[in-house]
């Protein structure tokens, strides 16, 4: 398999950490989204949306979107597994990881950002109250989830699932941002845990070939 | 089942299209998001991310986010089947609408735009020109993965698929806004399909208990 993928980019760090939960071997392929990379012509070629992480699979499909691509790595490589099969626990963690992929980390990704600042004009200062506050929107809901259906060490459990490959992301981009999340001690107990475990620590940016200090 | 929902609210009409093709019959509760009936106290115990849909189930979990609800009852009600079994279809079918659900419908929703013009004064012209750069970039990718791989009436094969859920309350919410999609063939061509269909005319925000015109 190959990923195309940026090593700061948090849906790309998502699926580092399912392929690294499951032990797979892939080729890496550095996408520079600071820089355009992920819109040139060639790179459009492989996703029309011009975002990463996109899969090549072993059979040469292009699959793009974070969620689509854990979901088929989930299915083809079922162990350990990241998407519970019981219904209930299925959509605690589905709902859980769906705050992140569709109410938070969506309105501050840099594209966004990006444009804000260009047409909008905003100052960095707006910038990061934006930021700020879809982080706390978002974290405000999810610690009382996680106080209402969670347990164990990780999101929901013992065992890491979707959630947790969602959620770790997201707070290094807070705390990379400056954010102050000591009102959601729940989802920093998690994100703590998660920081111990080899396959978190493998999937991380500053692990990545593509890294830049 | 009990449904809170706003009929003009994208990811309600999401479900709601589900729940209608499955021929399932619920409790519809209209939360007017317009008024911020969302963030009342009340509400926020319903759901922390104060938003729709909330599905309420016999067995009384409240569950947000429209894709983990429409994953849910397509779990709990599996036919007619919305999320292929096949891996490779099931991934086709969840990149698109994740497209949609992470790329297009977060960014130019209500509370965005409430925030865009509130905090960053925004006039309407610079909302428009948002509103449909974002709406471009996400349909110029579907419909280059239409043409790759849908066929079919419905972007893939002759049954809907949680992709159809997705895309019909976009395009309608693209509509309403004004957008040009006359370079959008394949997706207008699905819509247009959609909407001859009874079950997506059932769920349409003008059928709606809480439609207001």
């Amino acid at each position: 398999m190959h990923l195309y993928n940026f090593f700061n980019s948090s849906t790309s760090y998502r699926v580092r950490i399912a392929l690294a939960l499951k032990g797979l071997d892939y080729q890496h392929h550095g996408v520079n989204i600071r820089v355009g990379e992920q819109s040139t012509e060639k790179y459009m070629c492989l996703n029309p949306s011009k975002g990463v992480p996109v899969l090549v699979t072993d059979d040469e499909q292009h699959l793009s979107q974070s969620m689509a691509i854990i979901d088929y790595v989930d299915k083809i490589y079922p162990s350990p597994s990241l998407i519970p099969a019981d219904n209930l626990a299925r959509s605690r963690v589905l709902e859980l990881s769906n705050i992140i992929a569709c109410d938070m980390h969506p309105v501050n990704n840099l594209r966004i950002l990006a444009y804000l600042k260009k047409e909008f004009g905003i100052s960095e200062e707006q910038k990061k109250v934006w930021y700020q506050h879809w982080i706390n929107e978002g974290f405000v809901a999810i610690e009382i989830l996680l106080t209402r259906h969670g347990h164990g060490d990780y999101c929901f459990g013992d065992k890491p699932t979707l959630a947790d490959c969602c959620l770790v992301p997201q707070v290094a981009n807070a705390l990379r941002f400056g954010c102050d999340l000591s009102a959601f001690p729940k989802v920093l107990a998690v994100y703590e845990h998660c920081q111990q475990q080899p396959a978190f620590q493998k999937a991380a940016p500053n692990q990545q070939p593509d890294f830049m200090a």
